[in-house]
């Protein structure tokens, strides 16, 4: 689990079978970006050095290797799928107010708010043409509502800022919309445009959406539990922006009447609240407590490949489902 | 011509052929609106009351009546080019930091900025989905791609934004990506939905960019030429912010040297300056100049009506292209 900061090289070896087209997807990205005009060029350029390990691209092309083919299709998809990525990162960090993405600057802070709205609506327009290559409807359809349910759970997140009602199951339902809608169709697009069965697109499909649940709980554990350094922003992001997750919401189910975290969510803005509020969150206790939840999806990710054919391409989607878990930023 | 503010009552009979057909998609849209979580809800059901006069989707009802078909495609259609409109409103409205439209307070200024971002995001993927429903994959690739034209116009915009070098050429560019591509789109997925031969799509397809231009080169005549309670929104407002548009380039080519257009440009927020280049724009001899130009675009829109069969569709369509003309807001 994720109490250590070593990284074993072994946990990275998932993307061996599909690297040399991660490679050209990511290739063609770049090519995109340079073939705009200067004030498309620079931005997207610049996001897409931030656009981070390329998970989502990777579960595309490994869902799409369990059957022979040409693979250009999952190329597109996968494309398509790290556009659509970092299309929602443009637009979530320009609500957020986010200066900071992996340490870089975003592209709202570097270009300003306004021109990061166009920005982001132009990559996601351009991730659809990708998918459009395709020739494969239901996979657009389904990327349509993909990039509807990015925007509803982040409207959620926003509407319900510094409320003290804030749930496990609202929690859970938010981050099914706003990270693991996005693996599911990543894997669910991969799997039908590389001929998997329909068994096989349905376990693809459960395995999208438990990584996605498992890594953005993960996520919400660095917030805390990681140093600024490490995840390239400030701890305790979300809870200062109002927002609660996995480790206050545990702190909150498990703790005491008079939370600081609720305490915290009172008081929008005060340092004290929030540093005793985010020194519970970080109680040893309440970050195993996290984890735990993470892993259970991470391992239900794992249960669901029992479905697939043995190979190097199930190799992997286990070997990325453990990752998640085990990474530090 | 434009000069006039009686808005004789035939000149909207160009709905009547469609106007149960307008009806049906403006009624599921309302009903889109009124489906969804509460936060989603509100801005959805405000922003269908501002959107206007429903032109887009007409024109992509009346295309596809040119040949007999059960018409459930061209409503799908017609759908997602108003949906489409709705959400490019909302993100221009956002970055443009405007309060009103058609006199009626934006989404960016009743729910704010962040939200009005996350709303137009889900609107644009909303309307992804019913082109996808079409099950035209070459239509939903056009739609995608217009998108992309619409946030490179508005982006060209905002990066030339008190720039003295606005010509005639760039501020084309700019407003066939801003407008004409969606009417373009408009009409040529109505054509191809409506079982159009290839001729007639191209026939179509001219019909909308010159239409879509037309009516844009008129909107920013009224900007100058119109009072407030007309269009809603400040006199001069684009000029305010740097924006110049066809009165003030025709003021340029044919003014002096020392042009108050570009002596306003060069003074951002300085009133008087302002104040100046407002009153030459709105000089006669200039509003005609810019009327002329708008008609040039209608009448070759009309022309290229000729290739189409007559009947009601056809006279609504050149109806249309008149009535842009004519309109005063």
């Amino acid at each position: 689990m994720g109490g250590t900061a070593v990284r074993p090289d072994h946990v990275e070896r998932f993307y061996e079978p599909v690297q040399a087209q991660l490679d050209r997807v990511r290739k063609g990205l770049r090519q995109l970006a340079s073939d705009q005009d200067e004030y498309l060029t620079e931005p997207l350029e610049h996001v897409l050095r931030t656009s981070g390990k390329g998970l989502r691209p990777t579960v595309t092309l490994l869902a799409a290797l369990l059957h022979p083919n040409d693979g250009r299709n999952a190329e597109l998809m996968a494309a398509a799928v790290e556009l659509l990525h970092v299309a929602s990162l443009i637009h979530d960090d320009t609500v957020d107010d986010s200066d900071l993405r992996r340490g870089l600057a975003t592209v709202s802070s570097l270009w300003g708010k306004n021109a990061a709205v166009l920005v982001g609506d132009y990559v996601f327009a351009a991730s659809a043409t990708y998918v459009c290559d395709t020739g494969n409807v239901h996979v657009i359809r389904r990327f349509a509502e993909t990039i509807m349910s990015l925007s509803r759970g982040e409207l959620q997140e926003m509407a319900c800022a510094f409320q003290t009602t804030q749930t496990r199951e609202i929690y859970l339902k938010r981050i099914q919309d706003k990270t693991a809608s996005l693996f599911t169709t990543a894997a669910e697009s991969g799997a039908i445009l590389g001929g998997a069965s329909r068994d096989e697109v349905d376990a693809l499909k459960s395995y999208g959406f438990n990584v996605g649940m498992s890594l953005q709980i993960v996520d919400d554990i660095l917030d805390f539990d990681a140093t600024r350094e490490e995840v390239g922003k400030p701890v305790g992001a979300d809870l200062a922006q109002g927002i609660m997750t996995m480790p206050t919401i545990i702190a909150v189910e498990t703790g005491p009447a008079d939370n600081p975290v609720l305490t915290s969510l009172r008081h929008p803005g005060d340092a004290d609240s929030l540093a005793m509020a985010v020194q519970l969150a970080q109680d040893p206790a309440i970050i195993d407590a996290s984890y735990a939840a993470a892993n259970s999806y991470s391992l239900a990710a794992i249960k669901s490949l029992a479905a697939l054919d043995p190979g190097p391409a199930r190799d992997s989607l286990e070997q990325l489902a453990r990752y998640v878990i085990d990474r530090r930023y």
